[in-house]
């Protein structure tokens, strides 16, 4: 039988990075093209012991049907953290749990979009985002990023000129893939464009807690007076991307809308892993995780900037990152971006292309994607050893 | 700010069910409206150890990003019980794992169906389903139900009369509400029609497993000679719902479709569940475990159905079940339905009214479902009580 498959999906292949992700997980392969959270940033005895009380005490719990919204201890524990924390929940806010932070990328779109609507992000941006977003035939609008983040001369040409923009997707802190983090100016001034354009902010930050250097801004969401933000969040980077558990911060008429969208999808999210998440932040000493997690990264991020700056410089520059997990570098002029991906997976190294991240995939890019979180010390050494050589000849 | 949703999130509301389970949840409420497996039919001591190993074994592996498709390992064990035990998988189909069966019907109708295109399903049929439906703004076409399945004679009308009918959807074994069966006659005359027809099978087949008297009917998907059967399984009724794991097993190349819609939804199934139910399947006794679940609910069932005949018969019949949680009952003609369930939750007995499960709501409709896997013997005993008292004045 021929099968016909509905428009949206029809221009929509299996990204890149998880082609190129088919080669990492080959024996002896460089892992740069990865997105992994390191595995030593897990902390595996804490869930192992949340996991185990949880049995003892209410295994039925764990393992029955639950409400869509989400388990109602953790949404108590997550509207805290960002009411305390973030200094991002007002009165007219609500929070919902989601199975990762790219349910609620998935969801939005669905509830606030219509087929051919516009859709304003960042060009570079997450690949899975943007697929999510192709899968509900969106217009894709890329507007360019600058060292503090997204040009809001550009953005502001962007919302005159596209009919029917109904987003601005942003990922303000350690942006994947670029790095770049969205200064508090710009934050302000992205607020008042969206406000005066009617246009809701998605503000995805599944990066923020990771910070090892500099000062933290507060996120966009933080200067919502107006219920035009939602808020993505995640687990993935903070606690364990396997659980897949993230959450939706949003005015309550928006969250309506995506819980309905939630509950035809997937009924809830995993109850386990909603209560490990709890425990975790309720019981256990989330702080000074986060620290180590820090520190952790700190040193993979500095290693890897040390490695870059001796094999790579001043051929192939990158922006100097301060969180996240990825370095976005730079080939010279007229060197061909696609080969070079490839002849460096044909010397066991993986990177990703950096057009794989455009809202054109089509349009001119230099640039690639590595990943410092996920290659062991000894591949990063090897890998950057194996670029540098590739780097002479350039 | 005036919010401006997409038109096909407009027209959807939280599910009847859902809002009814607010009061199920009340106490003193007695839970016929509800959904839930039988807390005792949980193997919640094998579940506790099967996690204890996985943390103590690979706890990396489990709380690590996986592949979208599924874990490798589970994978392959369903691909087993779905040829050995259901005779339903052939050279050209694969497997996807999914969070829940739920997943599948999104995934299937986000992958297929246009909006405006065509869906026929039983009506009644399972709200949760239909939903999934309606949020992609299809043209959803009920067909009655006759005691051994669908109508053959207007399923064949309503695929000649419909424009762009792109899946007929089926919950063979059981079907929720109404408890009914489909023949193996009837299998094969669907099967037929949908070949002629070039339309796609979805067949949701979540309490299979559960037959507690009578002969086990082949799937469809076994008679699927062609590649027009989309199945989806779940775990959600022999192990435990909260894990939300279910599977899609259908030719390959729509499952390539399916799983990019995964990709840019949730990434990937939380990847302990998907351990716990392949461990399960593979170190633990499933078949005890199953004929542990079939005692369970035979004697639920039939504790349900003398209740039935003893305080609501003649006046209020039903049909009678040999599987499945649920028993759809018909009120007299004359009888205003939904005044009969508002009544019956002042009275404490919480019934869900059958026109929730109609594809058109607002057709007119005298049954009520009623649950009997979730209740306690007390509490079914005590809410036939109510009910009968009730239906002596009807």
């Amino acid at each position: 039988m021929e099968y016909r498959f509905a428009k949206r999906v029809d221009h929509l292949k299996p990204s890149v990075i998880r082609e190129i992700l088919k080669f990492t997980g080959m024996p002896g392969i460089v892992p740069f093209a990865a997105g992994n959270p390191a595995p030593e940033a897990f902390p595996t005895e804490e869930v192992e012991k949340i996991s185990a009380k949880i049995f003892s005490n209410t295994p039925v719990d764990a393992l029955q049907y639950s409400i869509s919204e989400g388990d109602p201890g953790l949404r108590e524990t997550m509207r805290g953290f960002m009411r305390n924390r973030l200094h991002a929940f007002r009165e007219f806010d609500d929070l919902i749990i989601t199975a990762g932070a790219q349910q609620v990328m998935e969801l939005t779109v669905k509830a606030l979009c219509d087929e051919g609507d516009t859709l304003i992000c960042e060009t570079p941006s997450f690949i899975g985002s943007l697929n999510a977003f192709r899968s509900y035939n969106l217009n894709l609008v890329g507007v360019e990023l600058e060292s503090d983040g997204i040009s809001i001369e550009k953005l502001e040409q962007a919302l005159k000129s596209n009919q029917n923009v109904k987003i601005i997707y942003l990922i303000p802190n350690f942006q994947n893939p670029s790095g770049i983090t969205l200064s508090a100016e710009k934050r302000k001034a992205v607020y008042a464009l969206a406000k005066r354009y009617g246009v809701i902010i998605l503000e995805d930050n599944p990066y923020g807690e990771t910070r090892f250097a500099g000062e933290d801004i507060p996120p966009i969401k933080s200067l919502d007076e107006d219920g035009i933000v939602v808020y993505a969040g995640s687990f993935s980077k903070v606690l364990s991307p396997g659980l897949r558990v993230g959450y939706a911060v949003a005015p309550k008429e928006i969250l309506a809308k995506l819980t309905v969208c939630k509950q035809v999808s997937d009924v809830h999210t995993n109850i386990w892993a909603q209560k490990i998440c709890n425990a975790f932040l309720t019981e256990c000493d989330y702080d000074a995780h986060i620290e180590k997690i820090k520190g952790v990264y700190r040193r993979k991020a500095g290693m890897m900037m040390e490695l870059m700056d001796t094999y790579l410089a001043p051929k192939i520059p990158y922006n100097p990152v301060q969180g996240g997990l990825f370095i976005w570098a730079r080939l010279p002029d007229g060197v061909d971006m696609l080969e070079f991906c490839r002849e460096a997976v044909q010397r066991k190294v993986a990177v990703v292309p950096g057009s794989a991240f455009l809202s054109d995939e089509a349009a001119p890019c230099q640039n690639i994607r590595l990943n410092f979180s996920t290659p062991t010390d000894e591949q990063m050494t090897e890998g950057m050893e194996i670029l540098g050589k590739m780097a002479e000849k350039i």
